[in-house]
């Protein structure tokens, strides 16, 4: 069930829209952090169908929390929202190449009249039940992006679409390994648990150069990488698979919503 | 994660799909306990995306397991069976319209190259995490099927999908209520935590008039009705928008697999 948020939680969500819809384009870890935020892929009605697909059998990294109509713009997540400008920047994707990283996406949109577009969960909605239970958020500590990774593994493939499992990293110390496990664990739709802890090799990962997002410091002593499903699978299979054309937002600058965090723990 | 079983639970899933297959149309509710138990919706390929989006709309009664190609009749999370013979009863649909009830559907199948086929969670499978903790499921007792009822409550429409929300009911002790919850909200993949407890008029519901299984048992002292979103909710869409043919399993006799309950289970 939809949980809307009110008072400062609110207004913070609102905020974040506004700022991005004027052209602020920062990352999005912490920004109101009582409120979903969400990945964006934006795909002809053609599409539509192998999208919708490739998420259902891959639904660590792509769970849906909704699609929004051919041609619509209006989130329900977020009453009044326009995720065209909504976001605070985008990624253009044209036969599979990035084409394009706009603030505003509206020039984009109108090539088509046909876009069917999917919001799927996003790890960062999880990061304030960490910072609550006193796990360290490095990246937002460095000010920095989170780092992001194309893993050797194969996602499933659905119709026209295949590409490896994209994933987040965040350094976790040992002692605490198990709570971001159950923390985590909670929010089954935001990417649920991680699908790996502690050995980037197997994932065919070098941890100091993600494909997305920024570098992260050298791990501390005692610290573990810990390793969650992320929401950029879709772009690295829309990659891979050649997609004529879609839209989608440009790693960790998300959509913010209007709905708690607590909509989708269980 | 798939986790398959093995030993006995293994031996039961392939028992109970085998007896299937000879004919033994009885529910299968509390049959082999260990592994997932599925509903089944089979729809050419034209309505394929309907389908799943109205699943992702959704998703309390229609999480969906497993999405079968075009045409295929084998599921992954049963390695070697036949979707159209492995089920205890079918239900052949016509126009919304309910035109046979075969114990093997290769007759039906054979009318369309290109049905895609839906495995949806159902709550047979978090029963036997309620019978563990010593919760009585009535039904099994009692030898019926468990009783489901069509509600007043409106699914969100996808496409050309509309219709109304089906959950179960079981009878639950009200000092249990609580830890029944806690239980099946483990499970959120198989329907999770119920939609709906203590008051069927709200529903629109009359507990003596299920409209699909067998009716209850009065209630006991102290006993407090308990619905949850339940996998028949596609057959009333498939009603309601008079889908021209469709083949689902009949209400309460279902797929039953080779994967363990654990796989779903955050």
């Amino acid at each position: 069930m939809l949980i809307y948020a009110t008072g400062d939680d609110l207004a913070s969500g609102q905020v974040a829209r506004s700022a991005a819809r004027g052209g602020n384009d920062a990352p999005t870890s912490g920004v109101a952090s009582g409120v979903v935020q969400t990945n964006f892929i934006s795909v002809p009605r053609d599409w539509a169908y192998d999208v919708l697909l490739y998420a259902q059998r891959n639904p660590k990294p792509c769970p849906v929390l909704e699609v929004i109509e051919d041609g619509d713009f209006e989130s329900k997540l977020a009453p009044g929202s326009d995720l065209r400008t909504d976001l605070p920047r985008y990624r253009v994707w044209r036969d599979g190449v990035l084409a394009e990283e706009p603030t505003d996406a509206r020039e984009a949109w109108a090539e088509h009249h046909d876009l069917v577009t999917f919001l799927i969960g996003c790890s960062f909605t999880f990061e304030a039940g960490l910072a609550a239970a006193n796990i360290e958020i490095r990246h937002q500590t460095l000010g920095r992006n989170v780092p992001m990774y194309r893993t050797a593994v194969d996602c499933e493939p659905a119709g026209r679409l295949r590409g490896k499992l994209v994933v987040s990293m965040r350094p976790i110390p040992a002692d605490r390994v198990a709570d971001a496990v159950q923390i985590s664990g909670r929010t089954p739709a935001v990417h649920g648990a991680p699908v790996h802890i502690g050995d980037p090799a197997v994932l065919g990962i070098d941890l100091d150069n993600p494909e997305f997002g920024d570098a992260p410091a050298p791990l501390r002593d005692g610290e573990v990488p810990v390793f969650w499903a992320c929401g950029v699978t879709p772009q690295a299979a829309i990659m891979e698979s050649r997609v004529p054309f879609a839209i989608t937002h440009a790693p960790g600058r998300m959509f913010v919503t209007d709905v708690r965090n607590e909509s989708y723990t269980v």
